[in-house]
């Protein structure tokens, strides 16, 4: 479970020897801690003709309390910031060589219309890049292709993945560059996502695209403490005792929640002593056995429960050949069918409230395919199409449902993978590093956040923008 | 644009210095030529439960003349060849060792509609995977999920991609493996790209997951030759004068298309010297021009056109911060915007005829980005976007758009890039070489053909699986 190299290189000794001999040295990611301060220094923002979110900007910089600087395609944002009561200032290009001045670049290309008009995009990158400092944030926000009015318009909101994908892979030191599309009318509902890809929480998520959707019916969010967001909220998490799912029991009670850990019976011993450092509730049993449904459904049936995160998962390799009908089946069975059986009897009897969440485990197995993971790479690409295949249906009741697909995630499971095997699959990403099980956990805890209700239907990996895909 | 390293290992002293060392030794891919038989060998066929598309696939069975044999899986196979006047015998699981008996692998998922009834995939793949040859092809087919009537169902047709993906990866030898999406309704038009798929002409493309949908109207499909498929049919192709656009133009004319080539001036001669050989017609302009949607329209007035290939692009790679102005502005223009603008003209005037083509070069930088091309990834990625846009707003016509996504293509462009980046690019895909530009010809000859009015809004990767991507 732990990255040696990365401890290695960071080293006074281990980065003068790296620095010598031109090894690579990947950065130490700020991970979030309650102790110090989730949002600083300077935010710089760009923009393309006629921007959209710029309102709903100035209201996210003023909540997180950072100074923006507006770069000169983004002439509006300094009377815009002033009307805010924001201090701000201006980017100033010549300073552009001055590493490190900047935590994030911002830019709003939500009014470009035609690949004749992305030309801003270049020169805002082009002169900020290089005072974004390490582990600093890069978040452009468009709007999503497929509602465009025209296919000019769609086409040129569609080339931003291009640009975000390629400044991820260039950007290095430990920076993210994410893609938030923002339908027309999700405006006010961009906070906790825009917080999330901001915050140190999303470390290791790099690369991604996610969309932000008008939700069901024109209430307001529910009241929420943006330090205690799930507080109130019942969590499930299956496969809780160890490992990414006690991470993901231990961030969201940190958030507030209660968790309900399940796990199997012979792992009951680490579960009840999970729960117990977290105050939460310890259920012993199958998931995938046939009257698993039924039993969760009547363990929750009181209180009910609001958010449910499938954890639970098995590996069984072997290429097909060699694969056993047993070995096939029981990994569908638990990675997949079993959750379809729990949604399903959960969802039937009410016990998943309104506004509720439901949130899956992917893998990059999934969406890319494995040798030796034909059972799990179909498990886990039918993850993928139950979260595409329920959003629309759970849309009315304001309950969403997404999946993470995790890369190289630092876990008891990996640390027994060959060394060289071990090592190509932790440095083929941007980070040049693993994950760590807390950066699933954030993933989902902003998932499951109640202001995350216009993301729904979505697959976000948590893989440091790992080069595999398909 | 040569691979000396698959030349040596397969030489007689090569082979036995590889294997002695461990080294690997890529497969020489059987690529398609005309004095050799397309199709020949046993093709074994699989099915899940109620299988909906075995009656179209005993008739291409019956139409490239192989002779297939039944697993135990697809019991109703054998009534059914019989009534097409088929010879077929059964697959006896027995003989599974025989290496190379098969060479082919056709598996029909299309009736499953729940995670429950996978198995039959594991058992027929895990009965017949190693019987299949080198070179060999693996197709599964199945229902668009999104078409789908239930949340299950559409689950558990998704799934099918990551075992598929899986597959491709294990298999090696040259081995193909690839997802088709049949719609309901469209089950007579899936041979054209069945045959593709089951020919060496796909042999650089694998890991894709193609859709066939329901055409506008329910017009009978013009009449065809399979030998001359494109005869009497008008093809323009920019960037004819060399290298994958040569290579198009050639495979295009060899199927019986008159080919008119674009290229720049200054490619004049070599234009002129490789539309002579095909009987094609040169013109020599700059696509980027802003009268060149005028010169194009004017040059094919006349008799109009039926299939346009969007292949000219340029790169001009830099990391964001050194990019000048000028590098991102032309290339976004050439591969991008000019493309809009002349798609935009031929269909206005109605030169592009109804039955046409359009068919778009992307990248796998445009699908997951590259370090130094954000101009490139934005330009291919908007190609996507075009396509997508476009689709539907074509279908009434009958025009299809598409877009290949090329890998490693041992091009002279590749040739230039240094040894060990080469080689990583090389090897890092299911095939562990590069592509050759006929690879991508065959694969737009197969979206330009008259058989392949289903397949619209599409982006196939002709990148022998290529470990990168999104």
């Amino acid at each position: 479970m732990n990255d040696s190299y990365l401890n290695f290189v960071n080293s006074p000794f281990g980065a003068r020897l790296a620095r010598s001999l031109g090894l690579p040295k990947p950065e130490v990611l700020r991970r979030y801690r309650a102790d110090r301060p989730e949002f600083d220094g300077l935010i710089a923002i760009g923009a393309g003709r006629e921007p959209h979110l710029l309102d709903a900007l100035a209201n996210l910089v003023a909540s997180v309390g950072m100074t923006s600087v507006a770069h000169e395609s983004a002439g509006l944002w300094v009377p815009l910031a002033n009307r805010h009561g924001l201090m701000t200032g201006r980017f100033e290009a010549a300073e552009s060589g001055s590493h490190g001045r900047l935590t994030a670049l911002l830019f709003d290309a939500s009014g470009i219309e035609d690949s004749s008009q992305l030309e801003p995009l270049h020169g805002f990158f082009h002169d900020t890049l290089r005072s974004l400092g390490k582990c600093g944030r890069i978040v452009v926000l468009g709007r999503p292709p497929e509602a465009c009015a025209t296919p000019r318009q769609w086409t040129a909101q569609r080339a931003l993945e291009g640009l975000t994908r390629s400044l991820g892979k260039e950007a290095r030191r430990g920076i993210t560059a994410n893609l938030v599309y923002v339908e027309q009318g999700a405006e006010n509902g961009i906070e906790a996502t825009l917080r999330f890809f901001l915050s140190p929480r999303s470390a290791y998520v790099s690369g991604q695209v996610v969309r932000i959707g008008v939700r069901a019916g024109a209430d307001a969010l529910p009241a929420f403490d943006w330090n205690q967001p799930l507080a109130g909220r019942r969590a499930v998490v299956t496969g809780a005792a160890r490992g990414i799912g006690a991470s993901i029991a231990s961030v969201l009670a940190a958030e507030g929640a209660h968790v309900i850990g399940i796990d199997i019976p012979s792992a009951r011993e680490a579960l009840d002593s999970t729960m117990r450092q977290l105050n939460g509730t310890a259920l012993a049993f199958d998931i995938a056995a046939p009257e698993a449904p039924a039993q969760i459904a009547a363990a929750l049936d009181e209180q009910g429960v609001d958010i449910v995160v499938h954890n639970a998962g098995i590996t069984k390799d072997k290429t097909i050949a060699k694969m056993t009908d047993a070995a096939w089946q029981s990994v569908i069975d638990i990675n997949l069918s079993a959750q379809e059986r729990i949604d399903d009897a959960l969802l039937a009897a009410g016990i998943l409230r309104d506004g509720g969440r439901i949130i899956g485990v992917s893998s990059i197995s999934g969406i890319a395919g494995n040798l030796g993971q034909t059972n799990y790479a179909a498990s886990k690409a039918g993850v993928i199409g139950r979260v595409q295949s329920m959003a629309p249906h759970l849309r009315a009741r304001g309950i969403t449902i997404n999946a993470v697909a995790p890369g190289f995630i630092e876990t008891q499971m990996t640390a027994k993978i060959p060394l060289t095997i071990r090592e190509a699959g932790r440095r083929m990403n941007s980070m040049s590093q693993g994950g760590q099980p807390v950066d699933v956990a954030q993933t989902i805890a902003w998932l499951a956040h109640p202001g995350s209700a216009g993301v729904s239907g979505q697959i976000v990996r948590v893989c440091g923008q790992s080069l595999i895909g398909a």
